[in-house]
């Protein structure tokens, strides 16, 4: 497969996403000034929005796509994306905790083409910083004076735990040789799954819909955030380095069992035995090594199940919706966001 | 001073933390068990209930004095502990959250007797299963049946936010020779007040209690939060080995700046900069030398100074609580609560 053209809906998921960062970012800003002045430093440098002395930058904060799904959620459910504000902060913050926690314990040193937190100022200011934007996402919540707060709080609270959940087993799965598909799968359900499933479930549960409405939802998120990481894993490995801010076959390079090698792993026959062959070889791989493997794992045919894995998780996520109640304007943006995760920059 | 008798009234407020202790145990077991099979582990060896394998142990959980405190206020407001009883379990969390980070932070090897989890799993574990343990707090309060319960979630993720703060001053003033005596007080105040003020707090507002009545307990728990850290900075350097399970001058040994060695830096006279000279030896203290040390800390005036301020911070929490209208028996065991806070082990 070559990297395709981007769809033309893709032009207005991108103006959706921005639209939704614009509406969160205010609160968002808001949150990390009742930081201490450190903390309030790293974690506004995180985010993109000044350089390590704490000077204005114009940094990537990400695609925000977890608040934008918070919204598009509300939207469809109460007309307005305005309810979801509380939640789309939420979800942002709680994701930037995972992602600076994550860095330090993956000892990752870039993110979105800058260092990471841990790289920058120790591991004590990672612990910490991450704690402190977990604890701001409860206080927003907390504060927001909706009637729904409390039972956002809750879905948060056990979706986060899910995510914890799914960087436990990341971290043991390191140890391990004989990662199977289905707990490879169970991982990313937890580590990429469970917070965009609440991302949509929040915006259902703070624009006041049914609960089996905010149950579809969530399950929709949670479908997406499977096709997202499918993608993520394509591209750790055949992504651009200009686009994904990693060195080309970044996964390959750091012997990260993703998805797609896995399934080559457990069903690649002959080249997927040759696969583990080479993931056993303790010399640091060339160039050509990691050519040689990234092309292994294609014969086996792990890439292309990881394409057709992402359509039929996208294709889950909109049937998650049906019956849902979705307006057909809003039900074609959401379905227009899961094509959108499941094609970006491949 | 020698080591003083415990008085009268330690006994039953011994029997009050035991008793507090058992009514939280369940739920909080609860609260463990969710969790994935290898965090679930790790939380249950942390919290002394059995050893790296699993296996039932009798370690020590700790006092259990947060717990303790929230039960004791909601007997205080409602006539029973009842409805403390998730409060304690949430405040339990946070604290047990704190420790594992704190440890890895500060790289401490022993607590409670035992290797600390971060020494015997390694980082990624140790951030993961504080980050666990915040997760269950909040979970435990969102789903108790309360109509208090989001008032109690955002009064403990405020503290929290507060016990960050407390972790990220200290860390930071490792890096700095010129810490005073206020900055010194004010990271105390986060880290053990704020944690303390809000046990207090939750067993008020869980039990129903009117705002002024909420704050009046919030400012008890935490200037007896303020007097057990006074009390905790005395044992670190005089206490005996056996109690504290640590080395003898343990503190001195790891040149913390604690209260009382501030207070003896900043207005300690002669003795006190003997005491700032000393703290500038790179050289690896011997027996001698820390012995010497904690002699120049009780002639500057230290000693004294802690001992007084911890009185003083015990007399400030009973006045916190006149005019809170706490019958006559509860508040006594209040008072015999702050007291023994700060009389324990010395």
């Amino acid at each position: 497969m070559t990297a395709v053209e981007p769809m033309p809906s893709a032009t207005k998921v991108v103006d959706l996403l921005a639209r939704g960062r614009e509406l969160v970012e205010p609160s968002l800003r808001q949150a990390i000034s009742r930081l201490d002045e450190h903390t309030r430093l790293v974690a506004s440098y995180h985010l993109g929005w000044c350089d390590v002395h704490g000077r204005p930058a114009s940094g990537s904060s990400g695609k925000a796509i977890r608040p934008g799904l918070t919204l598009l959620v509300a939207e469809a459910v109460a007309g307005t994306p305005d309810p979801g504000v509380p939640g789309g902060v939420a979800v942002e913050l709680v994701h930037n905790f995972s992602l600076i926690h994550d860095d330090l314990m993956d000892r990752d040193t870039q993110r979105r083409h800058r260092r990471t937190v841990w790289a920058i100022w120790g591991d004590a200011t990672a612990v910490l910083v991450g704690d402190a934007l977990a604890c701001l996402a409860d206080e927003v919540l907390g504060e927001c004076e909706s009637p729904y707060a409390p039972q956002a709080g809750h879905a948060l609270a056990v979706a986060t735990r899910e995510l914890i959940r799914g960087q436990v087993l990341d971290v043991a799965f390191e140890q391990r040789s004989d990662v199977s598909l289905a707990e490879c799968v169970d991982m990313a359900v937890g580590k990429t799954g469970a917070l965009l499933g609440a991302s949509a479930q929040l915006g259902a549960i703070l624009a006041g819909a049914d609960p089996a409405t905010c149950e579809a939802f969530r399950r929709y998120g949670r479908e997406l955030g499977l096709a997202f990481q499918l993608v993520d894993d394509l591209l750790g490995i055949w992504g651009a380095p200009e686009k994904t801010g990693k060195p080309v076959f970044a996964d390959l390079l750091a012997h990260k069992k993703t998805l797609p090698v896995v399934w080559s792993l457990e069903y690649g026959g002959s080249p997927g035995q040759e696969l583990a062959a080479w993931f056993t070889d303790p010399e640091a791989p060339t160039a050509d090594d990691l050519q040689y493997a990234a092309v292994l794992v294609e014969r086996a045919g792990g890439r292309e199940w990881a394409m057709a894995e992402a359509e039929e998780r996208v294709r889950r996520a909109g049937k998650a919706l049906d019956g849902a109640g979705v307006q057909s304007a809003n039900r074609e943006q959401l379905d227009q966001l899961a094509q959108f995760v499941a094609e970006r920059q491949l």
